[in-house]
């Protein structure tokens, strides 16, 4: 039995030694030059090329190397057997709310229109944006969402939640889908933390962004297929949306001809937000590797059907 | 009786407002149009022109506007009879806690270089400074100080203290004077929100800098004769500091020629760290006044000594 390491454009190799640290007994393959493919039972994924698992007969799970698991499902080679497994590790989480905390205060504080002043050597100050007219409204109440929202609670600010399926978190006014155009209305600050399926695909769209409490500013840290990329130009020309900051893309690297580098209003980073340390996910991996070895219930298991 | 605003280049009219929101029946005089300078007993100061207030025989009291008191210490047009006191309200702390918190996450998450790609639509990725890296050294531990403390406590942070009479908060290893050395070489990241006194002017200089453990990140909120500017720029050339982020200069407006402009690694704010809202000061000057024209002790009085 063996594991395989499969990414494009990644050096694959800090995993196989973190790996390696816990159990040196491993037998690892890094793709694309796997020696044995009939051996692989389990393989670790980020963004492989789509149908080249195909060729895995004995493929059991699938571990997507982050949270995220819409390249996992985007896939139709990998077959409905294959049970899929994220990874979930804390620190996941607390950059994720760090990310978010960072992006409401450099909103409040105007840093971007600041370093943009620095360059012409333009002193001018800005009111900064009083915190009580900052709620924030969290799209995806998973565990990211959720230590988002607990985060953002202990640094001062209201947050609102919604989710498919209403949760509880205590603090928050949580709304579910039902809720939906309240919870729009009465955010000022948009974070999308959800889940890329099909019913949230293109959600951050012109029609929402006139609901939210106007103007508004949105923070995408999920995937960049949840945002119509031309209604945000549209929202942010229009004064509908008075900012905006991106961490994720349809298309990444971000292409350079692309219309967003060009907006003043728009903070781009490139999809950093919240990035797995393999010696800190490697315990869970090779956790999930043995119960997959022994038939047990799996850590962070997919459901296919919700999509995540 | 009356009470006098005076400022340089700032507009006090809404000053005046706020007061008078509280007392209705307050005499008030706006410098420089100021009708009977014998009636004013009572001055509320934010930079005003040197030896300005020679013409002023029965003031009693000048209040800052703001928590800095170097302006008054160093007019010596102002009797030495002439009580002096400070502003100090809530929100100043706050709004200083925020802006070191993002100062900080800023540096950790490389946004200023991030906004400088965006102009060059150039997608790199910069891997964060963990925040276990980022021990914070606080230099001076006043209401402020404490306030920043607390704050960065709260959000993970470790933190140090140095002040010259030694202070206890929980949490936070707090040296005084004889611990200066080691204070320095266990902080990363050192703030200065030190009082302006003739001990503090200059204390950022390079052979402090070169104490601090290497390669550090400095803040400045207190004030521009904190720092010897030519000290930073050689030490960020020389790779002893990594970089800095400066709300305050020697002279403000920062020329349109300074070299700090600059400088890649230079984050510059406009003296917008901590900004006194009217609306929440005019009922700690207004108790002030009343408490002066009763005689009775003054809130947030400084000590012409100590300096602050």
């Amino acid at each position: 039995m063996s594991l395989l390491l499969i990414a494009k454009n990644r050096d694959m190799n800090p995993w196989k030694d973190a790996l390696l640290e816990v159990d040196s007994n491993l037998d690892i393959e890094i793709w694309p030059r796997v020696e044995k493919k009939e051996r692989v039972t389990f393989a670790v994924s980020w963004n492989h090329p789509e149908k080249v698992l195909d060729g895995y007969p004995n493929l059991k799970v699938v571990s997507s190397l982050g949270a995220g698991v819409d390249h996992l499902l985007k896939d139709e080679a990998i077959s409905e057997s294959v049970k899929l497994v994220r990874v979930m590790i804390p620190s996941l989480k607390s950059q994720m709310a760090d990310y978010v905390l960072n992006a409401i205060q450099n909103y409040r504080f105007h840093t971007s229109r600041y370093v943009d002043q620095k360059r012409e050597a333009y002193w001018s100050k800005h009111d900064p944006v009083p915190k009580e007219d900052c709620t924030v409204g969290l799209m995806g109440l998973g565990e990211m969402g959720t230590a988002v929202a607990e985060w953002l609670l202990v640094n001062g600010y209201s947050v609102l939640g919604w989710s498919k399926s209403k949760k509880e978190i205590k603090g928050v006014e949580c709304f579910n889908e039902s809720g939906f155009d309240e919870f729009l209305s009465k955010s000022k600050i948009l974070v999308c933390l959800l889940p890329l399926t099909k019913e949230t695909s293109g959600i951050l769209e012109l029609y929402l962004f006139k609901k939210l409490q106007s103007p508004a500013f949105i923070i995408n840290v999920a995937r960049g297929a949840h945002l119509i990329e031309e209604d945000l130009i549209y929202a942010l020309d229009t004064g509908v949306l008075k900012g905006a900051c991106l961490d994720v893309f349809e298309e990444e690297p971000l292409p350079s001809n692309h219309l967003f580098w060009n907006r003043p209003n728009i903070m781009i980073t490139p999809h950093v937000a919240s990035i797995t340390d393999p010696n800190e996910a490697a315990e869970q991996i090779v956790e999930n590797y043995k119960r997959s070895l022994s038939g047990m219930e799996l850590l962070n298991e997919v459901d296919r059907v919700r999509g995540y």
